[in-house]
This record gives C-alpha cells, structure tokens and sequence, in this order.
C-alpha cells in the first residue's frame, strides 16, 4: 500500500485507527481534531504520499467558490480582486456568490456548489451562519475564511488583520499630533474585531498617561448612520473631543457629515481617523486618514490557503492574521492648528 | 428532419443556404449578418424547432463568466450584485475574471472559458480590445456587453444607459435652481457617452435659451483627479460657474476637493452634479446629486439575455439602454442661496 499511487482516505483512516471522516477533517484544515490524532494522521498521509486528487474520481474543477453574505458590502471587490488574482494565476476561476436575504439560502447554495464540484469554499463572512457552519462539514471540499470581524472558533482555517495593533496606532497617531481628548465610535461589541480595535485604542490611552473616559466612547455598527449619531453625541459633549478615530470608514464618513452639519471642518476643528482603507477614503474630501486592512492580500492569502488544502497539503497556519497600517493623509492636523 | 428533436446546425444551415458559421452568428445574437439572412434563419430555428442544447453533447455548464477588465472600477461590484442575482435564480454561478494588465490575457483568459464549458460571457467594457472582439467569434458561447460607455458597433448584444437624457436631467436640474453659469467636466471624448452627456448638457442650456460658452467646459476622463483640475480651471474663470456638472461621480469628488482647498463649500458657494450614483454619492459630505445609471439593472438585464442566448432564443434586443434618474441630494442649491 505504501508506494502506492492510489492510497485512499479509507486505507489511511484504517492505519491511523480513526474513522474516515477524520481524515478528511484533518485534510480539509478543520480545527475540530485532536492534536495528537490530527499529527498522526498527516504524518501518514505524507509517509504515504496521499494525494487528494488522486483518490478522486473527478479532476479538478478549476473552480473556486468566493461567498458573501451579501455584495453590499464595500469590502467585497477589494478581496474579489486578490481572490481573483491568485486563482486566475492557478488556473481557476472565481465563482461569486452572496447568501444575503435568500429564501432557504445555505441549502440551495450547497448544491449548486456541489453539482459544479467546486476545488474549494472561501467565505467572506462576519457572521457565518450556524446552518451553514454545519453544512460546510458534509461539503467534500476544504474551506477558508476571510475574516476582517475575527469570528472566533471558525472551524476552518481563517485570514483576518491585526485589530488591535491597529486601534493602537490610530490612538498613537493622534497622541503625536498633540490630542489629549480622543472619541472613539466603536464597532459591534459582539464582533472581537471591535472589542480589539477599542482595547488597541485603550492602550494607547494609558501608554501615553492618559485615563481612558468612558463619555467619549460612543456605540456604532460599522455603518455611516451610526458614525453620524455618534460624532453629534460627542461633539455635544460639554468638553467635546478635539479628535474621533472611527472603527470603520463609513463611520468616519458620517463623522465628516456631522461636522459639516455644524458648519465646522476636517481637520481644522476636528481630526479624524478611520479604519479599513476603502478605495473611496482617498476621494473624500479631506482625503481621509485611516489603518489600512490589507483586504486584496487577504483575499490573496486565502486563495493560496485554499488551492494548498486542494491539493491535499497541509495549511501554513490555522489562522493568520496581516498587518494594518496607518495611512496618512490629510483628516488629521496638530491640536490647535 | 422537421420534427426531430435532433436538429442540427448543419441542417438548418444546408436548408436556409447559408454556412453553418451564419446560423451560429444568429444563434448568439451577432449583429454581423444581413437582416434578411437573419429573419430566412430565424424563422427555419423556430420552424424546425431546433434547440442550443440538444445539438451540443455536453450539458449546459451552470456557469456564466462575467469579465471586467479591471476589478478597480467603482462600477463592478454594482453590476456583479445583478448579474449574480439573476444567474443564482437560474442555477448558474457567476463566475469574474479580469482582464486588465495581464501578458497574453486574452487567449489565457479564452482558454480558460473554453475548459470549463461557460454558458455565456458578460463582458462590462469601455474598450474592448480588438483581439478580444475578434476571438469572441471563435468561442462556442453566447456573449453580452454591458456598456456604459456606448461604444459604437459591438458585434454582440449590448446593454446601455440613456446618456444624453442624463445629461440633459442634470442641467435642466441646475437651471431650475437658477444656475445659468453651469460648468461641465466631460468624459473622454472617445466614448460616446462622454458625447451623449455633453449633448444633453447642451440641449438643456439651448431649451432654456442659454448660449453654451465653450470656456465653462473642462476636459476629463471620469477619474478623481481630472475632476479636481478641471474644477480649479473653471473656479478659476473671471467670470466662473455658480454650479458644475461633473459627468462622473469620481470627478465630482474632485470637485468637492477643490473646492474645500479653496476654503469654500458645497452647495454653499458651488452646487455640483455628478454622474452614475456610485454606493458612496450617499456618504460623500455633502451627499452629492446625482444621475443614477441603473448599473445593477443593466447587470440584471445583461444575465437575463445571455442566459435567452444560452437556451437557443433570440434577444428581445440587441440594443438596450435603461432610463437614467436623477437623485437629488444635497450638493445642489438654490442660486444665491
């Protein structure tokens, strides 16, 4: 069996003494195996030389699967376009689709992307739903994440951004150009990505000697409504903040409209930061200072993740996170400028 | 032969006297073929009862490629959301590709649409390179441009908007407001929509017995930065514009740029109208008026044809343009207000 071509699933579950859809699991980059069964039995599929695709009766595809819960989403063409990339230089094409507001989506999406047996799944998702979760199990091709929200226990290998690293460095940026009182409009507690974009912002504060004041930390959801509202709250304040750094770019969006409301400017009477990069934060107007999600080079990086486990390797790592940064451009000023 | 359900092209082709390529132009909906031939081959397609794919030995593919040749445009993922739409509710996937900047892309890319056996091209173009045009007769696929644009005498057919109604909304707008110094900043030249915006603008000036002054009109090319030059020019007139018409919503922003470096404001000291109605005219500070292009209907539309293509029927049309509308928001003010 061992120099054999044709070593199967089965034979490999056999020798490992565990069940065949254990194999496939470990195959598919799955979290949910033990340590120790997981090592035992890649060392077997290697000692082998299991290949996935020659215990298959189809050959590949030359398609991979990108899901979105819906093509709203200002992110969406960002990763298409590094998803794209990777998989046209493979040679695969990149099938789109979104789940959002279907009847009955999850299933129906399952067996279309069965009868078109698909070389792999990359979700696009901040809320992966539980029925789809558990479907993806029973789909015989390996699936990966990208994660701009860091859902956490994703069952599949996942590629997200450093959150908190980069609420840090809005803070700190905003600290060097001499600002004392920093407002921060927050994502979705229920989201980590949120909780560590305000906990970066928290650090900040407190390396520099700055008590963190829970009045300038007004709620939000992502979306430019919800910045809006909660640049009035704290530019209502009694002592209002001299800058806001906004967990998303549409929130700070909405900030430069509360501002504008007010018949002020930005960044003359008050600096702003925002988070992700969007293509439009360069055409606002002021352009618009943010932290950079490298989201073509997540998409990137899960494109590659994915054709790995297609072809029956292994995943560099489980969860990888790319870093942000911090562009700079013309929404913030010194205090007092 | 009359009632077999194995009609084939031969057949059809051997009985109207035309070669087997005729019958096939027709089939896909190509315009290159004499409208009687068309109407001789039409009529024997239906009389015989003859259908796409029972003359094919593979079945249909599920799938339809959507290319672009850039996954820059803001304009993209608009049209992906209709086009994915309509192929999910039929069962296809949508499958995106890029053709920009790639060595040898197009026959790479044609290939690759040969191999897994695409039930129609969407192509969504300004420029259609010739190569690709010329290889677009060679595929055994149904094709469908959506064309902003308006380029003239694509072989295939297209899906449009109406350019010079918006055009002439959007002045007719801007009059109404008491505006009679109107700016316009054009698209290139080369594109017919660029020409059928500017003919509209024209035509609203001349309705209102105006006479358009060549000075008031700046050059661009739908991009940010061409906004915000020609913006500067025309602020920079003795005698300049109380309001300006940008024939895109990317060169809008650039009037808005310019505007706030010159310490003015929108709408207050400058009303602007854009063009297209991109997902961030809402965000933009202040939301910016504009003309919507229906770009996910003509997605929408796009589908629906090449999927009639695909089934063997005849287009409703080879040309469709879809209303524009203009969307009033508030970078647009009362003359002297």
């Amino acid at each position: 069996m061992a120099d054999d071509s044709r070593v199967t699933i089965t034979a490999i579950a056999r020798e490992a003494g565990v069940s065949v859809p254990t194999v496939s699991r470990v195959l598919n980059g799955r979290s949910d195996v033990a340590p120790d069964t997981r090592e035992r039995v890649e060392q077997l599929l290697h000692a082998r030389g299991y290949r996935r695709r020659q215990s298959r009766s189809r050959p590949a595809a030359g398609l991979i699967d990108l899901v979105f819960n819906d093509l709203d989403s200002p992110w969406a063409v960002e990763i298409l376009r590094g998803v794209e990339e990777v998989g046209h230089a493979a040679g695969a094409g990149t099938v789109v689709s979104a789940l959002h507001r279907r009847t009955g989506p999850t299933r129906q999406w399952l067996e279309s992307v069965r009868d078109r047996s698909t070389d792999g799944v990359i979700l696009v998702t901040s809320d992966l739903e539980p029925t789809l979760r558990a479907e993806l199990h029973r789909l015989d091709a390996p699936a990966v994440a990208v994660d701009p929200a860091g859902t956490p226990a994703l069952d599949v290998p996942t590629v997200g951004a450093t959150n908190w690293a980069g609420g840090l460095t809005a803070t700190e940026h905003l600290l060097s150009l001499g600002h004392r009182r920093i407002g921060l409009i927050a994502g979705p507690p229920r989201l980590l990505c949120s909780r560590a974009r305000l906990d970066g912002y928290r650090a900040g504060l407190e390396s520099a000697g700055i008590a963190v004041d829970d009045a300038l930390i007004a709620p939000g959801d992502f979306y430019h409504e919800s910045g809006f509202r909660g640049a009035d709250a704290l530019l209502d304040l009694p002592d209002p903040p001299t800058a806001i750094f906004a967990a998303s770019d549409q929130m700070a969006f909405g900030v430069y409209e509360a501002v504008r409301r007010r018949g002020a400017r930005v960044p003359d009477d008050v600096s702003v930061v925002g988070f992700d990069d969007l293509p439009e934060a360069r055409w606002a107007s002021p352009p618009l200072t943010t932290v950079r999600q490298p989201l073509a080079d997540m998409g990137r990086v899960a494109a590659r993740t994915v054709l790995q486990l297609a072809a029956g390797q292994a995943p560099d790592s489980r969860r990888v996170e790319l870093a942000t940064e911090l562009v700079r451009r013309e929404s913030t000023a010194p205090l007092g400028r």
